[in-house]
């Protein structure tokens, strides 16, 4: 194994959620203790090039540079190149800021030169300073699909940004799932982590394809006393993004103890906001130790709290 | 034939030097009357983006969108996306605009679609209110090699932009001309044209593979009496770019003479610049009409005025 990646604090993270997590988690630990696993089954393909959506929100989180406002994107954004695909007709839907732009045009040159998604992650990374590891879950391309009645099987950003999560979902389907390998360093750090902290991401489309990797689900059975997970749900809501109602049609309850079933396998531990506290019992049933605090992770002061909860949790027993 | 075309006034055109020409050109004729024929053998893929210049340059001319210092991209240009690849040690010396980007992007989704490079020149012609009809001279991709002593054989753009075109060239090679189809409409329009104005633009690299395509010198042959030639070559220099030392590299004499060689299959009519008129004879010696005057179109009344000599040149016979 690589042993920068040895006792490490891992977070599995999605976007804008794990991304507020990651604010709290730096003041709290040493950002070159912690790795974070990301998911990249939202990446798209748009005007012939590669966006990483998930990486970039973590990415530009962690360098200071997302746009605070929105939670994703660049501060100090232009929209010079989106003025002109509008006044050409072309998609407007997904908004490409020019500095972005910058981002995705390196991506995909690299990608296009043979570089694995990894090794291209971690330039980014660097070129912005970034002491946390950032690892795409995989190096292989995943695209999700989601099964809609009204317009059928249709693209996960189509579904996410352009009808912004707002029509009926009957399935969830990852393609490439089943042949996709973890990237490199991702096993690893899952094994040899002193901790592992799934963020309150959403667990079906997020969360979900991390799981769905084949080997990643084993390793974190068996680093289960391990791992604490924070519930994305609170008070019957998402607190961002399409979770709730996924979960809802997806024949989840929307309930910290609906995202605790769908994490049963692999965590010892979960963390739901104070709100939520009688529903304590019921995740306890399902064998995971519960601890009600504040989740709301309004400011990075709020994130920090949550953390100091987090890391005792998991890293309470004893490393395997 | 599209009736579109008949009795148009045909140009054949490079980049910056053919965008002179049109700036006049449409202050002397109809610009509804104009058909521009242009050659795509310096397209090029950068970060995954299709990149035409010379469409780009003639469009964003004919637009009133160029940039008039550098006489190729967009006015009111930002460069944040450039800023964001030059952090992390992208492609630099490509220069590629905010506002450029929007149309490399648009232009790359609809060629991914399936859409013929014409069908997205003339959308992106339409959506700046250009009247000039603007015609790929393929929709085939064609790429241009060069071959070096120093550096083996390269891209064009590398040749050209990255190294300044200050090296020394052995050849020129337009990768895909042999198999490459005329655009649509480009046959019928230099069939049925009224006349025919071959721009200054660089005769090898430039005007070379417009005449390299199967079928275009042909037809060029045919109308020869109604095809004018303007010398990019004035005072034994080219008024930009690498035209001069090319054509010595390549064994031609860099004057109208050499210029007036490699056309003097395909046109009836060549016009030099008055400090050249010492040429008039060699050139008629070929059996190619000469006229000198004043081509040098350091503004566009200048290019006006050339092109009020050029007109009456390439129509002076009857249309075949």
């Amino acid at each position: 194994m690589n042993p920068r990646l040895k006792e490490k604090i891992v977070v599995l993270a999605g976007g804008v959620g794990a991304a507020k997590l990651l604010k709290g988690l730096v003041k709290v630990t040493d950002p070159a203790n912690i790795v974070v696993i990301v998911n990249v089954a939202d990446d798209t393909s748009l005007h012939g090039l590669r966006i990483c959506p998930d990486l970039d929100t973590v990415t530009y989180t962690l360098a200071g540079e997302i746009n605070t406002e929105t939670g994703w994107g660049l501060k100090n954004e232009g929209w010079k190149a989106m003025e002109m695909l509008n006044r050409y007709g072309g998609i407007d839907w997904f908004k490409l800021g020019d500095r972005d732009l910058g981002t995705h045009l390196f991506r995909t040159h690299r990608l296009l030169q043979g570089a694995p998604l990894s090794t291209v992650t971690a330039e980014i990374a660097a070129s912005w300073k970034v002491d946390v590891t950032i690892l795409p879950v995989s190096d292989d391309p995943i695209n999700t699909f989601i099964s809609t009645p009204d317009l059928g099987e249709i693209e996960f950003q189509d579904y996410f940004v352009r009808h912004q999560h707002n029509i009926e979902v009957t399935g969830v389907r990852f393609e490439g799932i089943d042949t996709a390998l973890p990237g490199p360093d991702v096993l690893d750090a899952l094994q040899y982590a002193s901790g592992i902290i799934i963020a309150p991401s959403n667990p079906i489309v997020s969360i979900g394809p991390i799981l769905a990797i084949p080997g990643i689900t084993e390793t974190l059975k068996a680093r289960k006393d391990n791992v604490v997970a924070v519930s994305g749900i609170v008070n019957g809501k998402a607190l961002k993004g399409p979770a709730a109602r996924l979960l809802h049609e997806l024949g989840h309850e929307i309930s910290p103890v609906g995202v605790a079933r769908i994490y049963s396998e692999i965590v010892g531990n979960f963390v739901i906001d104070n709100i939520d506290s009688h529903h304590i019992s019921s995740i306890e049933k399902l064998g995971i130790a519960c601890t009600a605090t504040d989740t709301v992770m309004i400011d990075p002061i709020k994130s920090a709290n949550l953390c100091s909860v987090l890391l005792p949790l998991c890293l309470s027993e004893a490393s395997t």
